[in-house]
């Protein structure tokens, strides 16, 4: 296979991990173009690779000679922009979640993938390519703990960072969450509600961390989520699936069990970057691969309309402090 | 210290199984008097004792030569009565759970002790004898995991009678969980909500199971409780508090670990005898202590009316699908 | 039952924890009579004991008034002399490991119950009482992985006392695992070799720790004990047994999982009477109720030769630095 | 970076595993050149990829066009000649382990690579690209858990393939963790003994499985390997490291763990490519990293050398029923 061209849409921390990556890790590939409205931040990531051209406008990097997939990295408020960009040249677009903020915003990107005629767009959530997932996920398919009843989930974060909003935990944190129950269970969420206990003392003032977070699913399943994005001990990602016949819990593991000072102790990764690795890895390598024949291996835009509903009920009920419906459009035919 | 003389009431499983325990692990008591209103049944374990004597009549079996104590495992309607009249007796009483079906019951208890002026009565909540819970006890009350914002309970049977009611998860099951967050927290349940997925189909036709309870609490932590009662693969309690600087979790210890036929598993206990049976033990022989010394070591009546006041807020929650607060009376002196 | 009246001879750290013990935890039993060379230490422990009376002599103690039975926790060299003079007076002994420091005073003890016609002797080996060792066992005899071929030991001690000497390490330490070993396969062991790695700097000057038993069995399986009684995380006992179609680890449990600081970690216990605490209650409970009947509830005196053969064939691996057999003699009919 | 053109020298199982290996997960390398002994076999594989060709003599697969690097994976007895044609044209090689079946093939690989003046053939041992191990590699070296002592290590098959024989548990299966206990130690083995069970009846008749053996280390630590390559149940590679101050194991993890049937358990991998998936991947990836500027990263000839002189030890250490020292030429210079 030929080597894939590929322009990078923004240039923060996660757009310099992609680039590292498709360098690192990534055959096939290689980035030719990066565009960044911070002028000297892009031009410092171009100089760092070999023939890529720096640009301070998405559109001007995806006209870049050699672009053939686009992938965006920046702010959730310019992707919807950038996308609709990249569909009008007809380039596969691996974007990072979310989608968009709101559902409004996905409606028109289906909107234009529609008028193309197929799918380019897939969102990054990169749960679905880590292995643990994956092996629940064939678990659940194949029966092997009776239809699903319960997902118990835990989302920690040792810190987060300064401009984190109690909004956050739910669209930039419990949106994790919100696609892996969708995917590990292949059903809508239906309704969304927010219990708050008393903050940590640990969380900055004003921030509502920790908090449960209950979705519903069109069967007839439940999801709870304890997002804490203040936990300081690390960074943890587990879930157990409750089903009518069994249960199975992903990310108790650890790889090393050490024996000192009076206790049996295993290392708790104390960033996603370390316990997804993997996950972006994979995720790359086979949007990679699919790109090249222009089409998407992941979630959809489907996926990431679905998400900006769930997440924008999620405020509702945590503003209102009720449970609150999630009402989704129907399904247009290009997704199903 | 003398032997301490115990009247059985009630000789069903339960206290069938306390006689056992008194017999064969518990020094300094001995059964002297058993009471049950099936007469043929409660001569053939009396027949089993050296010396004791078979009553119909609980009063009868308590007026009986040599009764220093009371220890009441009949059905939860008929705890009332005997308790009053032990009380009158003034003998101590261990009595199983709940202490009565509603807190009207519980407060005529509390009412009765506070003529005597001293507490005479325990409730048979055994978690709080449990090797594992009283190390997480110890855990939060010296601090070590910060202020508790969470506990995630499960609370898993095999499967259920045949004469189990939905309500029961709540008042039967799940007030074990209500017992144990206030003890461990120090803190009375403020709110409670429930949450019903689909039922599954390996519970018997009509049978709400499983559910999802969720408590609030006065300090402002959130409990969850998972109450799953035909889950088919085993007994299983367990319990993680997370606090404001870490999180610590009980019940998922398997003492043996074995490998076969492509797995390494732990056995799961298929029954509370088996999880608990220490637990029981040791709250028998802590009670008989304080009993012979007309004391109580353990849950008192105040705890019997708390949880009694959560069950009955958790059926309204239940019945009606909404959040529904936890009104309490003014604690008596007495219970401080 | 009666309540039985033990005489306690030694009454150092061993001998005052099982005076502890028969008061606070074992029911039908109390120590009418205790003996310590040091007159002072004890009165003192007398003094603490209703009605017990203090004596220099052990055999002063078994003739005082109500003793039914003798447990004997003096130093090893004292115990030969003590249970000639229990047998002598048809007392059933619960007789702390060693037997016997050498296997001719097995022997002895053994001719002694031969001439006597009954088995009253029982040694101190409780790990056959601790709950996980049981589950083992049965898991070995009910064929759960097939013959054993290996049982992996780590035997690990948090520091060691100042008195510890490099042949401890085999006859004081390994010797539980040589017990554990006899009984968990059914086999005796038939050879011993010892490999010693660079001594632990954090070890006292000239003792050989840590070392690597090797025990063969007559049913051609291999024992490998890694002894370590300065390892300095704490007391930790794990074996693994491996057989021809799976393998069973007990002693990697941990009864509460923590999360904080990065870690996640279950506590080590520091000390054996953490570890085994119910395991020695078992055993009293268990002796003490055998003892009423005048018969023994676990390992005996044959138990205890072999152990002491072992030992014995353990040092001079040791010392020569060659595989050494075992010799035993033929097991006598009281024995079988 | 320009894509590396390789010659594969082996079709067979390993072999066609690593030509997928390179073209699905490996950037920046292709396989220009296959050879095998079988022209059909060399021929279908040649068939499946683009652009490479095919023949039955390795040094007309390495004459081939665009050839930079050779990776041999053809049975060991080959190794030798094909490694020394890729040295005379001064072509990276990797060759899977072991280097050469015998002490005397390894030293005229040193002797080649020596008159070049430059290492260029690195060794299969993948475990050393394992993230376990080197999180284990790591954690020694920063020192802890202190001086190590002994490392514990278990190597278990499912089952083994009919034309395995009681020397291949060790010349195959052994040197892995001979290769890994030198790397993770830093030190040479410097004797060997060799202890076996009665054979499990699992195992075909006449293969002495499984074994226990026993590695001395320069540095005075003690390296115990059970090796049961019929164990039944699974593929498992554990390791225990035990220092002066702490102990470290891997192996132990399970990434979902499933509660089903009175049992919590996890799948135990049935086969070393799962298990060690990511580590051929990693090594693969480093090397033709490396090998693009004509060096090697990871094991060297010597490497290959010191496994096989202890290969050979142990061999006379299991046939001959003694403790068998090794003996090392003196380092070259090249290597240290």
């Amino acid at each position: 296979m030929s080597t894939l061209g590929i322009a990078v849409i923004g240039t923060g921390k996660m757009g310099a991990d992609h680039v590292r990556r498709i360098g690192r890790t990534v055959g096939g590939a290689r980035v030719v173009a990066v565009a960044d409205p911070d002028g000297d931040r892009v031009k410092a990531v171009a100089a760092g690779l070999d023939g890529a051209s720096a640009h301070t406008d998405p559109a001007a990097a995806m006209a870049a000679p050699g672009v053939q997939a686009v992938l965006i990295a920046s702010p959730g408020p310019a992707h919807e922009e950038a996308i609709l960009h990249a569909l009008r040249r007809e380039l596969p677009v691996l974007c990072e979640k979310p989608l968009t903020p709101d559902p409004a915003g996905a409606l028109r990107v289906m909107e234009a993938e529609q008028r193309l005629g197929r799918r380019l767009v897939q969102v990054g959530f990169m749960r679905r390519f880590d292995a643990e997932y994956e092996r629940l996920k064939e678990l659940l398919d194949a029966g092997g703990i009776g239809r699903p009843l319960f997902l118990h989930c835990r989302h920690r974060n040792a810190s987060s960072p300064s401009f984190f909003t109690s909004d956050m935990l739910i669209t930039d944190s419990v949106v994790h969450e919100v696609d892996a129950a969708r995917w590990l269970l292949g059903q809508e969420i239906t309704a969304v509600s927010v219990l708050s206990p008393t903050p940590s003392s640990a969380a900055p003032e004003g921030l509502r961390d920790p908090r449960l977070v209950l979705l519903e699913t069109a069967g007839g399943a439940i999801v709870d989520v304890e997002i804490f994005v203040n936990c300081g001990f690390g960074y943890e990602v587990r879930c157990e699936a409750v089903g009518e016949s069994g249960s199975a819990q992903i990310g108790e593991g650890q790889t090393m069990l050490v024996r000192s000072g009076g206790r049996g102790y295993g290392e708790i990764p104390q960033d996603f970057t370390v316990r997804f690795a993997d996950a972006y890895d994979r995720q790359l390598r086979r949007w990679v691969a699919a790109a090249a024949q222009g089409r998407v291996a992941g979630p959809d835009a489907w996926d990431g309309y679905a998400a900006a509903a769930v997440s924008a009920a999620g405020l509702a009920a945590a503003h209102n402090g009720v449970r609150t419906p999630v009402e989704l459009v129907e399904r247009p035919a290009l997704y199903r």
